[in-house]
């Protein structure tokens, strides 16, 4: 395996979806093949998955379903896409990944370990060689998604709060948890400032490969 | 719990739906309140991942995606409908439950007891009070299925001969280790006579509660 796999967890709002295309951007420049890609979705099945996921028409689905769908589109992330450009050589960023189960289902649902259990199988042991975690607070994050939705949110975004401070805790625990894959960054610090520290990031721990 | 829950299963083409419609309009000249249903489906969300299970153009789906999709329509069809039509009281007839599940993705996808852990959570303790197995030969539900479907076969009927032959001996391990939920009966007997021994058989398993 000699590609390199990079993750970008947090809140909605937190800035993943700009970070994770500055670094794309960046290791291009570099010269690198990056397949950028998110979940849920991913993949042609993953995509018809995710749109299942987040239609606010959805709003009733029970909570074991949700985490079920979740894995279920990781499977063919991690099948189709994410293993295959890794064997390749291949630079992977994901705008999400495992941690979102964990943090949205297994705290913010109050699944726990089944979580972790039903994705065993669907990440065949495929881990991110490091992931940035933009720590935005929770009212923080919903405020910046309602600035940005003009009042559209999916799913997931409608959810109350109280969800939302669960999914929080959820990825605080994991960022100590797992401090040497986790690199937590202070997601209210200038989109400048946090990108430049996610490149230095980037390039110290490629250059340890 | 007063309702009564009966599946059928078996493999494509053994007569289930035709035996399942039966057996309803026997329930309900009698005077039952019948649900019918059906798997992968039955509700919004169960119906949407139907689409995505069954259409052909997925053909490449991983086995972990498909066995994770049927446990998530499995977990909203138990909750949103089966379950609560149970607490009134009513008959709920599925044409196909967790039976399938596991002859198909346990022993035809050779997922094992995989496809049991992931559907624990899924079925919330709900077992049939009785299960139709209809036994059919795959060579047989293979020439049926093709009389019927005029050559456009959904994905997982399109499946290669040899998976189908682990179906099929996954259902007859079930009947074996379920001789008290589980009745089997011959597949290649006349439609006449399949049903008036499951009307018989529903008329006695009724009476005993």
């Amino acid at each position: 395996m000699d590609g390199f796999f990079i993750t970008f967890e947090g809140m909605d709002g937190a800035g993943k979806t700009t970070q994770s295309r500055y670094l794309r951007d960046y290791l291009e420049r570099k010269g690198y093949t990056v397949v950028f890609t998110r979940e849920p979705g991913g993949t042609p099945i993953g995509e018809q998955i995710r749109d299942i996921l987040l239609d606010p028409s959805n709003a009733g689905m029970s909570e074991i379903t949700e985490a079920l769908l979740y894995a279920a589109a990781r499977a063919e992330h991690v099948r189709e896409l994410i293993l295959p450009s890794l064997q390749k050589g291949f630079i992977v960023i994901s705008d999400r990944f495992l941690d979102s189960s964990i943090a949205y289902q297994g705290y913010g649902r109050n699944l726990g370990n089944l979580v972790t259990e039903w994705n065993e199988a669907a990440v065949q042991n495929v881990s991110p060689d490091v992931t940035f975690y933009l720590d935005l607070s929770p009212e923080e994050g919903i405020s910046r998604v309602e600035a940005r939705t003009d009042g559209k949110p999916d799913r997931m975004e409608q959810e109350e709060a109280s969800f939302k401070k669960r999914v929080y805790q959820g990825f605080q625990s994991l960022a100590k948890e797992n401090s040497g894959r986790i690199v937590r960054i202070d997601g209210s610090m200038k989109p400048e400032e946090i990108r430049d520290l996610i490149f230095a990031a980037v390039d110290e721990r490629m250059l340890q490969r």
